[in-house]
């Protein structure tokens, strides 16, 4: 069967250490838990930094301590960074870290394609950031992670791909189970997936207690995973047991392997996604 | 989560020994297998009859042989006998297992909604058929397993059931992967989930190499599972490695486990079909 991506997601904008201990802060933290995922197999990460206090922080210099310390180890990892809102909302903080070059360049930044509730907060994200965050990206030779929590968001896509702002392939979380969007069942993944631009990239992920089925499905169904507690902060369904990163990598692994499909490896995603081959050399290869 | 029905199909029409030697031919084979399988947990079997030399039969006393074997170690275990036209076309032939009555009366029997091509043979099914074999079931008060390949086939159950000769709740499993008919893809699974009558129970099953893809699926989506050789005889992807019976059900265990979706025991199940309780009763309860 084909090769999956598993994008690694363990920190997140919202977990605190009151909500549970297993959520890695600090950029050591942040890269212990990599590495550790590294051992058991990942394709790509999915990096929100933190201040000492656990505060989301759009700090460059944050950034490229956590980008550092993974490459050290890790040096063909896909890297994203969160280019998230929701913390402070004008265009300076929120592309801050596509600034970044060298050893710490990202791969990928983050780019959610609309505006959306979650469970209790709005996440804005107005047409005009959008573009002016996804044409920062194409300047920078950085690829879009683009987040879809439902079809009309991959519409959008389509949208900014008629506009020369994105670039195919794309890559596409499909987050499912978010109370006011797309939920984590057959119709709404394959609605999804049957809208998805030409030659598209994939990765299913699920909020809360739909993590599980949104991995199932999206390994059934062909494509990646993200997983991590940026999602998710519990392994059972009764929601009782806390969940480390670890133990929801080795979950997805488990189930990949019922179905006998591979690990896609970060050099491979970086050819199938046109990202330099890392070692030294990060982001978009240039057309 | 919601408790899952595991339908299993140890036979079928199709597989000899000559394809597999792992395929259960003799009622004494049959009932050891069922057996196997009990002690891992099923809710449901499926059984197709076979004579010694493995040609499928409808003989009814074959069906009765096996039908009492499972009662002896099983009396809850729901059984479905199969009325597929495969063999013999005419009704007398196809319905003859519906005729079976005290401890080897089926609880169930098999209701394939419309012809349909399978890979190298069409499977007939007249609509005079259908009614036929529904309106015998009615009579019997046997609950038919609506097998559906495709969501046109569901759409005919609402034309049964508006012709009273179905009655809810309705059993269907929902076959996936067949070349000509809907794949297990989330957008074909849930568009049929879409299409199923208030009330309806269904497990999914798969084709050949779609056959944990559709399992995965169908326990991600909340439905039950039918798994078994009758659906596929191989355990890897690559078709080179036979599979027995025990181990797919296992697979599917190992699967919902990862959902923490408990078994529907056989009792849960009647109650939940209008069957009566086993022990020495079976069948519909009357209305």
């Amino acid at each position: 069967m084909n090769p999956f991506i598993l994008n690694f997601t363990p920190t997140g904008m919202v977990p605190r250490r009151h909500d549970t201990p297993h959520v890695p802060i600090s950029p050591e933290e942040i890269a212990d838990q990599v590495a550790q995922a590294v051992e058991v197999g990942i394709t790509m990460v999915h990096l929100h930094a933190r201040d000492p206090d656990g505060t989301p922080s759009h700090d460059r210099d944050l950034y490229a301590e956590i980008i550092r310390r993974i490459r050290s180890f890790a040096p063909e990892l896909v890297i994203c960074v969160s280019l998230s809102g929701r913390l402070r909302p004008d265009f300076e903080s929120r592309s801050a870290p596509l600034d970044l070059s060298g050893e710490a360049k990202p791969d990928m930044g983050s780019l959610t394609l609309s505006s959306l509730n979650f469970s209790r907060q709005a996440s804005m994200n107005a047409p005009e950031m959008v573009q002016g965050l996804a044409r920062k990206m194409f300047a920078k030779g950085i690829l879009p992670e683009l987040e879809a929590f439902d079809g009309g968001m991959i519409n959008y896509a389509d949208y900014l791909l008629n506009k020369k702002l994105l670039q195919p392939p794309c890559y596409f979380n499909l987050l499912l189970g978010n109370p006011a969007n797309a939920q984590a069942d057959p119709l709404s993944l394959g609605a999804m997936l049957a809208q998805l631009p030409r030659d598209s990239v994939w990765a299913a992920a699920g909020i809360g207690r739909s993590q599980t089925r949104a991995v199932m499905m999206g390994l059934a169904a062909g494509g990646g995973v993200r997983i991590g507690l940026e999602d998710n902060l519990h392994y059972d369904d009764a929601r009782k047991k806390l969940a480390t990163n670890l133990e929801l990598v080795k979950r997805v692994h488990r189930l990949a392997a019922e179905l006998e499909r591979p690990l896609m490896s970060p050099a491979e995603c970086r050819q199938r996604l046109n990202l330099l081959p890392g070692n030294g050399r990060y982001g978009r290869t240039p057309a």
